[in-house]
């Protein structure tokens, strides 16, 4: 028995030897679930973002590579090993950026290379190894989860920007399976979900999920964070995060920051919660290049103009919070709270 | 000669006895000028934001009674007085919040009632009244503009937030003329704008107006203020408001209020402009009540749908920016400079 105890949305899964996945470029207006049999249907997917999110992809480039496995029509090892590879570049081609992507890719080579037996058997490894990748995946963030919930009140009114959730993992999430951690230890919580211009992950994706899994949350718009906080609508924040430094900075969806700030500036408590995979130990915060996104993310909403054309954007897909603003960073080995450079040196050291 | 100097968009004007507009639900796509004879036209284009804008739309109604003057077939004073009222209980029910609305219609009623002569020169007296309160709106912000332009400096990149500009007054703008009347100056200068979700007047107005009249303007959506103060992009911010009270608080679009705390906690100084007519003496900040508005301008765009069904929203339409966020407040009579209680004071007694 390899499923979740979790029994909310799922991402991505495998069965009966097929990958589903929920297509989430059909959210949030439709809920639905697609299945792949093949490996280039996967690579697809990942293109055209019916599955993102970190872990997510991450889990969905395994699953991809176990299906190649199975289309396979090899007879030895070596002629498997070939196919298995021809995959890997297709499929780590569709989002060549995604650490994580490459990172689920090449778990299924080690083991597919090192495994010993018949080509049946070596499928099977690597089925099985896809699968407890996806379940290893929905622990973390579960053990993240109640690492966290400690931190969180019965009346609690928690905002949380852009989606680090379900929809960006296997399944449970990273910062709102705290906030679902919190609800299952039986405190009343209510959540605001920021909009998260100009991708709108927080209406599309958050408002979705939480809203789905009956967790009473409310959207509002980014420019409203201020006048919540200011109203004391918001009790503590938490989100998620891309990459973080050994100092405590942390990358996260463009908006983050000033979140931070305003939640400092009114003495409201701001979490960032993160599996230990997201942490960067070697580059220094002037050493991380942010991205900048194509500027028809701003200028328009599906095929509909909201600005002149020929308009200059300014449109980064990351800020930095910087440490002095964070009051705690949650792992599934524990909690880093500040000063982070010693508090997350420990996190890996416990781990080891 | 009533023509204003100002040659740029002119959002409402008098023109062969028919009201002239710029239809502001086609922007940013198309700038189209619609041209109206009938009263009940106007009264529609007020109610379906073809015109919007506080002093716009103080202007349009004048408009609006003038054209209801030239329809008229009365042959005396009384039976004219009777047209006008009618017209004017229909043109004030289209926006029955808007302030500047209803003293835009009581200037012209106030006229029409003490003109003597025939009714041939009655209608003329509020043609020409109509007309003049246009060029003063123009005048007021082209004073406002010289004033202000004192405080920005060579290569200033200046951010601002909503729409206060040629599209929310008659022409020129309140911030946005100022900004005007700076490069006017002959300093070169940058415009950030914010998108301002969820009604997008940054991106739909501000950009296309500054885009317009050739001002080097880039869009962010309201997620990269941060982004943008702390890497050093902005050197001021300057925005307009729709109510300044005596104590210095500012009532303006939502989104004012953060942007204000981010500037200062970046040490960038942050601008109001306003007209006096702005200034509520005699109310408290606890006093004024802000709109909420439907939920649907942030789960929708046109019809598209970005949130799931039945979600709650918290959607204000303002919010509060406090005195101590606020580096000076610009006016047709000279920029108030904290402490505020007495600097707006003083410029009320320099008016009298």
């Amino acid at each position: 028995m390899t499923d979740s105890i979790y029994i909310g949305l799922r991402t991505v899964e495998w069965k009966d030897n097929s990958t589903v996945m929920i297509d989430q470029t059909k959210l949030p207006n439709e809920l639905v679930y697609v299945k792949y049999t093949n490996y280039l249907d996967v690579a697809n997917a990942i293109r055209n973002l019916v599955v993102r999110g970190a872990p997510a992809i991450g889990v969905s480039g395994a699953f991809g590579l176990a299906l190649a496995a199975l289309q396979s029509t090899a007879t030895i090892k070596e002629q498997l090993i070939s196919d298995l590879e021809k995959a890997k570049k297709i499929l780590s081609e569709t989002r060549p950026t995604a650490v994580n992507l490459m990172w689920g890719l090449e778990q299924i080579m080690i083991v597919a290379k090192k495994s010993i037996g018949s080509v049946t058997e070596i499928k099977e490894s690597i089925i099985q190894t896809a699968k407890q990748m996806a379940e290893d995946d929905i622990k973390i963030n579960m053990k993240m989860g109640k690492n966290g919930s400690v931190l969180f009140d019965n009346n609690d009114t928690i905002m949380t920007h852009c989606n680090a959730g379900s929809l960006a993992t296997v399944a449970y999430g990273t910062a709102l399976g705290v906030i679902r951690a919190t609800k299952d230890s039986g405190k009343s919580i209510k959540v605001i979900a920021t909009e998260t211009r100009p991708v709108q992950q927080g209406s599309r994706l958050t408002a979705f999920e939480l809203h789905h899994d009956g967790i009473d949350v409310s959207l509002i718009p980014d420019t409203a964070v201020g006048y919540t906080m200011a109203n004391k609508l918001i009790t503590k924040v938490i989100v998620g995060a891309d990459r973080i430094l050994r100092t405590g900075h942390v990358y996260n969806k463009i908006g983050t920051y000033q979140v931070a700030l305003m939640a400092k500036q009114h003495g409201i408590p701001f979490y960032v919660a993160a599996p230990l995979s997201t942490f960067d130990m070697k580059s220094n915060p002037q050493d991380v290049i942010i991205e900048q996104r194509k500027g028809t993310e701003v200028t328009q909403i599906g095929d509909k103009k909201t600005a002149p054309d020929g308009i200059k954007v300014i449109n980064p897909a990351f800020d930095i919070t910087p440490p002095e603003l964070i009051s705690g960073i949650i792992t599934e080995a524990g909690v880093a709270k500040p000063p982070f450079e010693e508090s997350i040196k420990k996190l890996f050291q416990a781990k080891k």
